[in-house]
C-alpha cells in the first residue's frame, strides 16, 4: 500500500450483499488510509476512517461519549474502539467536539469569530498521548446579543466547515438541546447564537404543570403550526408559553396535541429571533430526522422558501477532513 | 349576642399577653361574628371570622389544600377547622381559590373581564351541603395577547377585589408560581395576563442544565440587576436564558450569584413586556417576603418610583369581605 493508491474493495466485503448494491460497490475502489477522526461529544462518539482522497473508508460508533466513559482514559477509550479498519495507531488523529472542553481530554481554548478554517486549522490542540498522534479541534465563541455575553460551541464549528467545503456559504441551524444558528460568508463564520429551545422542551414537558395535561402526544400538524404562529408574532415568551396549560384547560387543543403545540411555540420563538436578525434568507438545517423535519415545516410555514437539511454525521466527516487537509495532517 | 353590638374581648383572651400589648388589646372591642371565609387553593388554606364591621376576628390557616385533602370531602375537611371561635355552623361562608374549580367543591365558572365586585357578587356559586351554607366566588379569565387565547385566575380576582375597595385602582402584579398582572380602573378589573415565572425558576434551577453551576446560592444584587437589565433589553428569551450556562462557565458571574441572575433575567422578562403593556405607572405587588421583595427591587431599577407591597392576606381579606358584602351574605 503507497498511501495514495486506489485499490479494489476486498471480495470478502461484499460477497454477501445484496446483488445491486454489491456490485456497485465491486466497482468502486478506496484510496488507503490517511486519517483517523472523530466528532467526540458529550453523549456522542462517531468515528471516521479517511483515505487519501479524503473519502471515508469506514465509520464506527460508540458509546464512550464523556459522561460514558468511566474509569477509561481518553486515550484508553480511544484506544478500545481502533480495532479492524481502524487498527492503525501509526495515523494522524483528528477530534473535535466536548473532547475539547476543559472537562475534556485537553482543553482546546475557543477561538473568536469571526473565524476561518485556517485559523481554526492553526490552532489544533495537541493530545497528550505516548502512543496515538492526536490533534483536538477548539471551539468557536461569538458575542451575543449585550456587551461580554458569550456564545459557544464546539463540534458544531467542524459540521459548519464542513458544509461550507461541500455547500458554500449561508445560514445554517443547528437544532437540537441548545440549538444554534450560524452565519457562513465567504468561508468564514461570521457569528452564531444559542437557544435553549431542546432542552428547555425537555424540561417544561417533563418537570413543569405544562406537561400535566399531555397526553398519547401525537404529531399534530395544525397544533405545531399553531404555535409557531403565535410565536412569530409575540414577544413575551413567559406569558406565551403559559397558553399550554390554558389551551389544554379550556379544551381548544386536545391532550395528545398540547406537545406538538409546545414544540411549535419554542421553534417558533427560535425563528423569530432569526428572523429579525437574518431576514428570509436559505437556511441549511443540519441533523437529522424528527427534529430537523420539524424546523424545516416551520421555516417553510413562516416564509422561508429554500430550505435544506444537510445530514449532520456527514457534515462532521466533511469538516474533519477539511480541518485535517487545511492544517496538513494529511496531504 | 344581638350580631350588631361591640363587645369587650374576654379577659382569658388576653390575661397570659405581655401587658402593654394585652392593655391595647383590652381597650379594643369586637363585633359580633358575621361570616366565615377562606382563600382555599391547591396548597393553601387560610379561615378568616369577620365580625358584623367587617374586621376580622381570628384567623387560621390548615393544611387543606386541594391537593392535601386525602379522602376528606370538602365539607369535611371545611367542617374539622370549624373549631374554637369558627364553631358557626349557622354563619355564612365563603370560598375563594381553586375550591371553585372543576377539580374543587363545585365549579364556579370563569367571569369574562371587563369584570366588576357586581358582577362577581351575583355570580356566586352554591355548593353542595347539608350542614352549611356556602358560596364559592367564580375565578376571571381574560384574553391574552391572540385570538382565543386566554388568562384565567382564582383567588386573585379576591385580592384584587380586596385591594380595590382598600386602595383605589392601579396596576397589580401578583408574584408567584404563575404570575398575574392586573389592571383595575373605576373598581374594575379590565384584564390580566399570567407568567410562568416562578416555575421557570424552579425547573430551570433543578431540572436544567443552568443549575448545574449553581452552588450556595445568595442574594447577589449586582447579578440579580444585570438580569433585569438583560431581560429588559432583549427579546429573545430562549437564548438569552442561555446565558446562565455561559457566564458561569466563563466566571463572569460566580456559582453562588448565578441564581440572583436567573432571577433577574426571569423578573425582567416579566417586567419588560408589561412596560410596554402599561408604560411605567405606579404598581401596587401583592405578597408577602423575599419574592415581593425582589419583583420591587427590579421594579424601581427599571424606573418606576411609586411602588408599593400588599399583604396577600389582608388582600384576600378584605376581598372576600368586600364580595360577601356587595353580594348581600352580610349586611
Amino acid at each position: 500500500m503507497n498511501g495514495t493508491g486506489a485499490l479494489p474493495l476486498p471480495k470478502r466485503w461484499t460477497q454477501h450483499l445484496e446483488q445491486p448494491f454489491a456490485k456497485r460497490l465491486r466497482r468502486m475502489t478506496y484510496a488507503a488510509p490517511a486519517l483517523i477522526a472523530a466528532d467526540w461529544g458529550t453523549t456522542n462518539f462517531r468515528l471516521f476512517l479517511f483515505g487519501t482522497d479524503g473519502e471515508i473508508i469506514a465509520k464506527h460508533t460508540a458509546n464512550i461519549g464523556l459522561k460514558n466513559l468511566g474509569v477509561l482514559s481518553f486515550e484508553q477509550a480511544l484506544l478500545s474502539v481502533m480495532k479492524g479498519d481502524f487498527d492503525r495507531p501509526d495515523l494522524p488523529i483528528l477530534l473535535s467536539g466536548m473532547v475539547g472542553s476543559r472537562t475534556g481530554w485537553v482543553e482546546a481554548p475557543y477561538q473568536s469569530c469571526p473565524s476561518s478554517l485556517a485559523a481554526i486549522a492553526a490552532t489544533l490542540v495537541d493530545a497528550p498521548s505516548s502512543k496515538l498522534k492526536v490533534k483536538i479541534v477548539p471551539g468557536l465563541s461569538a458575542p451575543a446579543d449585550h456587551e461580554g455575553l458569550l456564545n459557544v460551541m464546539r463540534g458544531e464549528e467542524t459540521q459548519l466547515f464542513g458544509l461550507s467545503a461541500s455547500h458554500g456559504d449561508g445560514v445554517f441551524v443547528l437544532p437540537g438541546t441548545h440549538s444554534k444558528w450560524a452565519k457562513v460568508e465567504n468561508g468564514i463564520v461570521e457569528g452564531f447564537s444559542s437557544y435553549m429551545t431542546g432542552e428547555m422542551f425537555q424540561v417544561l414537558k417533563s418537570h413543569s404543570i405544562l406537561g400535566d395535561l399531555m397526553h398519547n402526544d401525537k404529531d399534530d400538524e395544525a397544533a405545531f403550526k399553531l404555535g409557531v404562529d403565535r410565536a412569530m408574532a409575540d414577544k413575551s415568551f413567559l406569558s406565551l408559553v403559559f397558553s399550554v396549560r390554558t389551551e389544554g384547560l379550556f379544551g381548544h387543543i386536545a391532550p395528545e396535541s398540547l406537545s406538538s403545540y409546545l414544540s411549535g411555540l419554542l421553534i417558533g420563538s427560535e425563528i423569530r429571533a432569526e428572523s429579525i436578525r437574518h431576514g428570509v434568507r436559505p437556511v441549511g438545517i443540519v441533523g437529522d430526522g424528527t427534529l430537523s423535519n420539524l424546523y424545516k415545516r416551520a421555516l417553510l410555514h413562516t416564509g422561508f422558501t429554500d430550505v435544506a437539511i444537510h445530514d449532520g454525521d456527514e457534515a462532521s466527516a466533511r469538516g474533519l477532513w477539511a480541518i485535517a487537509h487545511e492544517g496538513k495532517l494529511v496531504l
